[in-house]
Protein backbone atom coordinates (compact mmCIF):
# COMPACT_ATOMS: atom_id res chain seq x y z
CA UNK A 1 0.00 0.00 0.00
CA UNK A 2 1.82 3.00 -1.32
CA UNK A 3 -0.02 6.50 -1.21
CA UNK A 4 -0.01 9.01 -3.94
CA UNK A 5 -1.03 12.72 -4.30
CA UNK A 6 -3.44 13.25 -6.51
CA UNK A 7 -3.16 17.38 -5.91
CA UNK A 8 -6.42 19.69 -5.53
CA UNK A 9 -8.72 18.31 -7.19
CA UNK A 10 -12.23 17.37 -7.90
CA UNK A 11 -12.31 13.97 -6.21
CA UNK A 12 -13.66 10.58 -6.92
CA UNK A 13 -16.75 9.97 -4.86
CA UNK A 14 -19.49 7.73 -6.12
CA UNK A 15 -22.84 10.90 -6.18
CA UNK A 16 -26.90 10.33 -6.14
CA UNK A 17 -27.94 12.47 -9.88
CA UNK A 18 -30.98 14.46 -9.96
CA UNK A 19 -32.62 16.37 -12.45
CA UNK A 20 -33.01 20.06 -11.03
CA UNK A 21 -36.02 21.97 -12.64
CA UNK A 22 -37.04 25.66 -12.40
CA UNK A 23 -38.73 27.85 -14.22
CA UNK A 24 -37.43 30.04 -15.97
CA UNK A 25 -38.95 33.07 -18.02
CA UNK A 26 -42.14 31.11 -17.31
CA UNK A 27 -41.02 27.54 -19.06
CA UNK A 28 -39.95 24.67 -17.01
CA UNK A 29 -36.36 23.77 -17.48
CA UNK A 30 -33.99 20.94 -16.14
CA UNK A 31 -30.10 20.73 -15.44
CA UNK A 32 -28.57 17.15 -14.19
CA UNK A 33 -26.78 18.17 -10.86
CA UNK A 34 -24.79 15.86 -8.38
CA UNK A 35 -23.34 18.67 -6.25
CA UNK A 36 -26.72 19.06 -4.04
CA UNK A 37 -26.82 17.07 -1.02
CA UNK A 38 -28.80 17.83 3.23
CA UNK A 39 -27.81 20.51 4.73
CA UNK A 40 -30.08 20.23 8.38
CA UNK A 41 -32.47 18.01 9.67
CA UNK A 42 -35.35 19.65 11.10
CA UNK A 43 -36.61 21.86 9.22
CA UNK A 44 -35.02 19.58 6.32
CA UNK A 45 -32.69 22.03 4.75
CA UNK A 46 -30.62 20.96 0.96
CA UNK A 47 -28.07 22.75 -0.51
CA UNK A 48 -27.00 23.11 -4.10
CA UNK A 49 -23.97 23.68 -5.70
CA UNK A 50 -24.51 25.23 -9.20
CA UNK A 51 -22.08 27.33 -11.54
CA UNK A 52 -22.86 30.62 -12.20
CA UNK A 53 -23.23 30.04 -15.91
CA UNK A 54 -26.22 27.60 -15.32
CA UNK A 55 -29.41 29.18 -16.71
CA UNK A 56 -31.28 27.33 -14.37
CA UNK A 57 -30.00 29.35 -11.45
CA UNK A 58 -32.34 32.77 -13.47
CA UNK A 59 -35.24 30.63 -12.76
CA UNK A 60 -34.49 30.02 -9.40
CA UNK A 61 -33.54 33.38 -7.99
CA UNK A 62 -36.66 34.68 -10.07
CA UNK A 63 -39.31 32.13 -8.00
CA UNK A 64 -37.20 31.43 -5.18
CA UNK A 65 -38.48 27.56 -5.65
CA UNK A 66 -36.60 24.20 -7.18
CA UNK A 67 -36.90 20.43 -7.50
CA UNK A 68 -35.10 17.92 -7.23
CA UNK A 69 -36.01 14.98 -8.97
CA UNK A 70 -34.44 11.50 -9.27
CA UNK A 71 -34.56 9.76 -12.08
CA UNK A 72 -34.64 5.92 -12.71
CA UNK A 73 -31.97 3.55 -14.85
CA UNK A 74 -34.02 3.75 -17.30
CA UNK A 75 -34.11 7.52 -18.09
CA UNK A 76 -30.44 7.74 -17.96
CA UNK A 77 -29.91 8.80 -21.76
CA UNK A 78 -32.26 12.27 -21.28
CA UNK A 79 -30.59 12.65 -18.09
CA UNK A 80 -27.43 12.94 -19.44
CA UNK A 81 -29.20 14.96 -22.73
CA UNK A 82 -30.38 17.75 -19.60
CA UNK A 83 -26.93 17.92 -18.27
CA UNK A 84 -24.87 18.27 -22.02
CA UNK A 85 -27.55 21.28 -23.38
CA UNK A 86 -28.43 24.47 -22.11
CA UNK A 87 -32.31 25.64 -21.50
CA UNK A 88 -31.03 29.17 -23.19
CA UNK A 89 -30.40 26.91 -26.15
CA UNK A 90 -33.23 24.25 -26.50
CA UNK A 91 -36.45 23.61 -24.75
CA UNK A 92 -36.51 20.74 -22.38
CA UNK A 93 -39.52 21.28 -21.08
CA UNK A 94 -41.10 18.53 -23.53
CA UNK A 95 -39.20 15.64 -22.33
CA UNK A 96 -41.01 15.22 -19.44
CA UNK A 97 -44.44 14.52 -18.03
CA UNK A 98 -44.73 17.35 -15.71
CA UNK A 99 -46.38 18.10 -12.31
CA UNK A 100 -47.10 21.30 -9.86
CA UNK A 101 -47.29 21.62 -6.15
CA UNK A 102 -48.28 23.93 -3.70
CA UNK A 103 -45.23 26.03 -4.45
CA UNK A 104 -46.89 26.47 -8.18
CA UNK A 105 -43.46 27.42 -9.57
CA UNK A 106 -41.48 24.06 -9.12
CA UNK A 107 -42.06 22.00 -12.02
CA UNK A 108 -41.48 18.47 -11.20
CA UNK A 109 -40.88 15.23 -13.52
CA UNK A 110 -43.53 12.55 -12.77
CA UNK A 111 -41.37 9.93 -14.00
CA UNK A 112 -38.85 10.24 -11.93
CA UNK A 113 -39.09 8.12 -8.81
CA UNK A 114 -38.43 10.63 -6.18
CA UNK A 115 -39.37 14.54 -6.29
CA UNK A 116 -38.11 17.25 -3.63
CA UNK A 117 -40.37 20.31 -4.04
CA UNK A 118 -38.12 23.17 -2.31
CA UNK A 119 -39.07 26.74 -1.33
CA UNK A 120 -35.42 28.85 -1.56
CA UNK A 121 -34.30 30.02 1.74
CA UNK A 122 -31.05 31.36 1.24
CA UNK A 123 -27.59 31.61 -1.41
CA UNK A 124 -24.49 31.44 -0.60
CA UNK A 125 -22.08 33.05 -3.73
CA UNK A 126 -18.85 31.55 -4.27
CA UNK A 127 -16.55 32.51 -7.45
CA UNK A 128 -17.89 29.97 -9.82
CA UNK A 129 -20.85 28.71 -7.81
CA UNK A 130 -23.91 29.59 -5.92
CA UNK A 131 -25.21 27.49 -3.15
CA UNK A 132 -29.06 27.41 -3.23
CA UNK A 133 -30.35 26.80 0.20
CA UNK A 134 -33.93 25.20 -0.20
CA UNK A 135 -35.88 24.17 2.31
CA UNK A 136 -38.01 21.01 1.51
CA UNK A 137 -41.57 21.61 1.47
CA UNK A 138 -42.92 18.43 -0.04
CA UNK A 139 -41.41 14.99 -1.14
CA UNK A 140 -43.31 12.92 -3.78
CA UNK A 141 -43.29 9.32 -4.75
CA UNK A 142 -44.73 6.74 -6.40
CA UNK A 143 -47.69 4.10 -5.03
CA UNK A 144 -46.00 1.38 -6.37
CA UNK A 145 -42.39 2.11 -4.33
CA UNK A 146 -44.76 2.08 -0.63
CA UNK A 147 -44.71 -1.14 1.07
CA UNK A 148 -46.93 -1.26 4.47
CA UNK A 149 -47.79 2.82 3.59
CA UNK A 150 -43.50 3.75 4.05
CA UNK A 151 -40.79 4.26 1.19
CA UNK A 152 -38.66 1.43 0.32
CA UNK A 153 -35.58 3.14 -1.17
CA UNK A 154 -33.86 -0.08 -2.38
CA UNK A 155 -36.69 -0.29 -5.08
CA UNK A 156 -36.66 3.36 -6.29
CA UNK A 157 -34.20 2.03 -9.23
CA UNK A 158 -32.10 5.34 -8.73
CA UNK A 159 -28.47 5.31 -10.40
CA UNK A 160 -24.86 7.64 -9.15
CA UNK A 161 -22.61 8.94 -11.09
CA UNK A 162 -18.79 8.38 -10.31
CA UNK A 163 -17.76 11.80 -10.00
CA UNK A 164 -15.37 13.53 -11.98
CA UNK A 165 -15.95 11.77 -15.43
CA UNK A 166 -18.41 9.06 -14.63
CA UNK A 167 -19.59 6.70 -15.98
CA UNK A 168 -22.82 6.28 -14.65
CA UNK A 169 -23.22 3.34 -12.53
CA UNK A 170 -26.30 1.48 -11.02
CA UNK A 171 -27.00 0.63 -7.11
CA UNK A 172 -25.89 -2.69 -6.52
CA UNK A 173 -26.41 -5.83 -3.92
CA UNK A 174 -26.85 -4.83 -0.08
CA UNK A 175 -23.46 -4.96 1.75
CA UNK A 176 -24.59 -4.54 5.56
CA UNK A 177 -27.31 -3.05 7.44
CA UNK A 178 -26.72 0.68 9.10
CA UNK A 179 -26.80 1.31 12.49
CA UNK A 180 -26.22 -2.40 12.73
CA UNK A 181 -23.66 -4.08 11.68
CA UNK A 182 -21.36 -2.14 13.74
CA UNK A 183 -22.82 -2.77 17.11
CA UNK A 184 -20.93 -6.08 17.70
CA UNK A 185 -17.63 -4.71 16.20
CA UNK A 186 -14.93 -5.26 18.95
CA UNK A 187 -12.66 -2.21 18.94
CA UNK A 188 -9.09 -3.13 18.80
CA UNK A 189 -7.62 -0.79 21.61
CA UNK B 1 -48.28 5.79 -11.58
CA UNK B 2 -49.98 7.43 -8.72
CA UNK B 3 -47.79 10.15 -6.88
CA UNK B 4 -47.89 10.18 -3.29
CA UNK B 5 -46.78 12.61 -0.71
CA UNK B 6 -44.19 11.50 1.76
CA UNK B 7 -43.96 14.87 4.01
CA UNK B 8 -41.65 17.83 4.88
CA UNK B 9 -38.46 14.96 5.66
CA UNK B 10 -34.96 13.23 4.52
CA UNK B 11 -35.52 12.09 0.97
CA UNK B 12 -34.40 9.00 -0.04
CA UNK B 13 -30.61 9.56 -1.77
CA UNK B 14 -27.82 6.83 -2.67
CA UNK B 15 -25.38 8.96 -0.76
CA UNK B 16 -21.11 8.52 -0.67
CA UNK B 17 -20.08 7.63 2.72
CA UNK B 18 -17.12 8.98 4.57
CA UNK B 19 -14.68 9.01 7.97
CA UNK B 20 -14.65 12.53 8.67
CA UNK B 21 -11.01 12.78 10.51
CA UNK B 22 -9.60 15.52 13.09
CA UNK B 23 -8.10 16.07 16.22
CA UNK B 24 -10.01 16.94 19.36
CA UNK B 25 -7.86 17.40 22.14
CA UNK B 26 -4.53 16.22 20.13
CA UNK B 27 -5.93 12.77 19.43
CA UNK B 28 -7.31 11.89 16.20
CA UNK B 29 -11.46 11.17 15.65
CA UNK B 30 -13.10 10.08 12.85
CA UNK B 31 -16.80 10.14 12.45
CA UNK B 32 -19.30 8.60 9.87
CA UNK B 33 -20.32 11.47 7.87
CA UNK B 34 -23.12 11.19 4.53
CA UNK B 35 -24.08 14.67 4.19
CA UNK B 36 -21.14 16.41 2.17
CA UNK B 37 -20.59 17.06 -0.80
CA UNK B 38 -18.05 19.88 -3.31
CA UNK B 39 -19.23 23.48 -3.56
CA UNK B 40 -17.24 24.90 -5.71
CA UNK B 41 -14.34 23.91 -8.66
CA UNK B 42 -11.42 26.19 -8.97
CA UNK B 43 -10.17 26.08 -5.76
CA UNK B 44 -12.33 22.97 -4.98
CA UNK B 45 -14.07 23.30 -2.08
CA UNK B 46 -15.78 20.99 -0.12
CA UNK B 47 -19.00 21.25 2.28
CA UNK B 48 -19.84 19.43 5.53
CA UNK B 49 -23.27 19.36 7.22
CA UNK B 50 -22.76 17.57 10.44
CA UNK B 51 -24.76 17.35 13.68
CA UNK B 52 -23.66 20.04 16.26
CA UNK B 53 -23.71 17.66 18.68
CA UNK B 54 -20.93 15.10 17.03
CA UNK B 55 -17.71 15.58 19.07
CA UNK B 56 -15.10 16.00 15.59
CA UNK B 57 -16.70 19.47 15.37
CA UNK B 58 -14.85 20.80 18.26
CA UNK B 59 -11.58 19.42 16.66
CA UNK B 60 -12.61 21.20 13.44
CA UNK B 61 -13.14 24.40 15.16
CA UNK B 62 -9.82 24.03 17.39
CA UNK B 63 -7.48 22.83 13.97
CA UNK B 64 -9.28 24.69 10.96
CA UNK B 65 -8.49 21.68 9.18
CA UNK B 66 -10.11 17.54 8.36
CA UNK B 67 -10.25 15.01 6.32
CA UNK B 68 -12.45 13.15 4.36
CA UNK B 69 -11.74 9.38 4.32
CA UNK B 70 -13.59 7.09 1.90
CA UNK B 71 -13.72 3.78 3.57
CA UNK B 72 -13.62 0.32 0.80
CA UNK B 73 -16.63 -2.24 0.78
CA UNK B 74 -14.22 -4.43 3.52
CA UNK B 75 -14.32 -1.80 6.03
CA UNK B 76 -18.30 -1.35 6.03
CA UNK B 77 -18.40 -2.98 9.98
CA UNK B 78 -15.71 -0.77 11.24
CA UNK B 79 -17.29 2.29 9.62
CA UNK B 80 -20.77 1.77 10.97
CA UNK B 81 -19.18 1.11 14.14
CA UNK B 82 -17.24 5.01 14.24
CA UNK B 83 -20.87 6.35 13.32
CA UNK B 84 -22.59 4.84 16.44
CA UNK B 85 -19.90 5.60 19.15
CA UNK B 86 -18.93 8.92 20.12
CA UNK B 87 -15.63 9.86 20.05
CA UNK B 88 -16.07 11.57 23.62
CA UNK B 89 -16.75 8.18 25.27
CA UNK B 90 -14.59 6.25 23.18
CA UNK B 91 -10.90 6.00 21.72
CA UNK B 92 -11.23 5.30 17.95
CA UNK B 93 -7.79 6.80 16.82
CA UNK B 94 -6.09 2.88 17.12
CA UNK B 95 -8.94 1.52 14.93
CA UNK B 96 -6.71 2.51 12.06
CA UNK B 97 -3.22 3.21 10.60
CA UNK B 98 -2.85 6.86 10.62
CA UNK B 99 -0.92 8.98 8.15
CA UNK B 100 -0.78 12.83 8.00
CA UNK B 101 0.00 15.41 5.10
CA UNK B 102 1.61 18.85 5.35
CA UNK B 103 -1.66 20.46 7.38
CA UNK B 104 -0.22 18.05 9.92
CA UNK B 105 -3.35 18.09 11.81
CA UNK B 106 -5.94 16.43 9.76
CA UNK B 107 -5.58 12.98 10.79
CA UNK B 108 -6.07 10.38 7.55
CA UNK B 109 -6.77 6.85 7.44
CA UNK B 110 -3.86 4.22 5.15
CA UNK B 111 -7.15 1.87 5.01
CA UNK B 112 -9.11 4.51 3.01
CA UNK B 113 -9.37 4.17 -0.87
CA UNK B 114 -9.37 8.18 -0.97
CA UNK B 115 -8.16 10.68 1.50
CA UNK B 116 -9.00 14.09 1.07
CA UNK B 117 -6.79 16.85 3.45
CA UNK B 118 -8.85 19.87 3.83
CA UNK B 119 -8.37 23.54 5.54
CA UNK B 120 -11.11 24.83 7.25
CA UNK B 121 -11.85 28.38 5.06
CA UNK B 122 -15.26 28.80 6.67
CA UNK B 123 -17.97 27.80 8.76
CA UNK B 124 -22.04 28.21 8.18
CA UNK B 125 -24.43 27.71 11.26
CA UNK B 126 -27.65 26.46 11.49
CA UNK B 127 -29.98 25.40 13.99
CA UNK B 128 -28.78 21.41 14.69
CA UNK B 129 -25.80 21.69 12.52
CA UNK B 130 -22.89 23.81 10.90
CA UNK B 131 -21.68 23.55 7.63
CA UNK B 132 -18.01 23.24 7.35
CA UNK B 133 -16.40 24.64 4.15
CA UNK B 134 -12.87 22.75 3.47
CA UNK B 135 -10.38 23.79 0.67
CA UNK B 136 -9.01 20.77 -0.84
CA UNK B 137 -5.18 20.98 0.13
CA UNK B 138 -4.26 17.67 -1.11
CA UNK B 139 -6.09 14.10 -1.98
CA UNK B 140 -4.42 10.78 -1.55
CA UNK B 141 -5.18 7.45 -3.21
CA UNK B 142 -3.33 4.18 -3.37
CA UNK B 143 -0.89 3.38 -6.33
CA UNK B 144 -2.77 0.08 -6.71
CA UNK B 145 -5.72 2.17 -7.72
CA UNK B 146 -3.77 4.30 -10.95
CA UNK B 147 -4.01 3.34 -14.53
CA UNK B 148 -1.24 5.09 -16.84
CA UNK B 149 -1.09 7.58 -13.73
CA UNK B 150 -4.55 8.59 -13.82
CA UNK B 151 -6.98 7.47 -10.87
CA UNK B 152 -9.49 4.67 -12.24
CA UNK B 153 -12.29 5.93 -9.99
CA UNK B 154 -14.21 1.96 -10.68
CA UNK B 155 -11.56 0.26 -8.78
CA UNK B 156 -11.91 1.88 -5.71
CA UNK B 157 -14.10 -0.29 -3.94
CA UNK B 158 -16.35 2.38 -2.02
CA UNK B 159 -19.85 1.86 -0.89
CA UNK B 160 -22.99 3.96 -0.55
CA UNK B 161 -25.94 4.40 2.08
CA UNK B 162 -29.34 4.90 1.19
CA UNK B 163 -30.64 7.57 3.00
CA UNK B 164 -32.54 7.75 5.48
CA UNK B 165 -32.32 4.28 7.23
CA UNK B 166 -29.67 2.06 5.16
CA UNK B 167 -28.78 -0.17 4.34
CA UNK B 168 -25.08 0.34 2.80
CA UNK B 169 -25.05 -1.03 -0.58
CA UNK B 170 -22.08 -1.87 -3.19
CA UNK B 171 -21.94 0.26 -6.03
CA UNK B 172 -23.13 -1.70 -9.12
CA UNK B 173 -22.50 -2.07 -13.07
CA UNK B 174 -21.65 0.78 -15.82
CA UNK B 175 -24.81 1.75 -16.35
CA UNK B 176 -23.80 4.50 -19.68
CA UNK B 177 -21.12 6.43 -20.47
CA UNK B 178 -21.44 10.31 -18.93
CA UNK B 179 -20.93 13.35 -21.28
CA UNK B 180 -21.62 11.31 -23.95
CA UNK B 181 -25.38 8.84 -24.26
CA UNK B 182 -27.03 11.90 -23.97
CA UNK B 183 -25.12 13.45 -27.52
CA UNK B 184 -27.41 10.84 -29.36
CA UNK B 185 -30.85 11.90 -27.40
CA UNK B 186 -33.59 12.92 -30.01
CA UNK B 187 -35.76 15.72 -28.41
CA UNK B 188 -39.28 15.30 -27.82
CA UNK B 189 -40.20 18.44 -29.35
Amino acid sequence: MKKVKLGKSIPPLPLPVCLLGAEVNGKPNFNTIVWFNMLHDNPPLIGVAMSKRHYTNIGIKENRTFSINIPTSDMVIVTDYCGLRSGSKVDKSKEFELFYGELKTAPMIKECSVNIECKLINKIDFKNTELFIGEIFEIYSDEKYLIDEKLDASELDSFIFLMPNGPYKKIGANLAEAYKVGISYKPKN
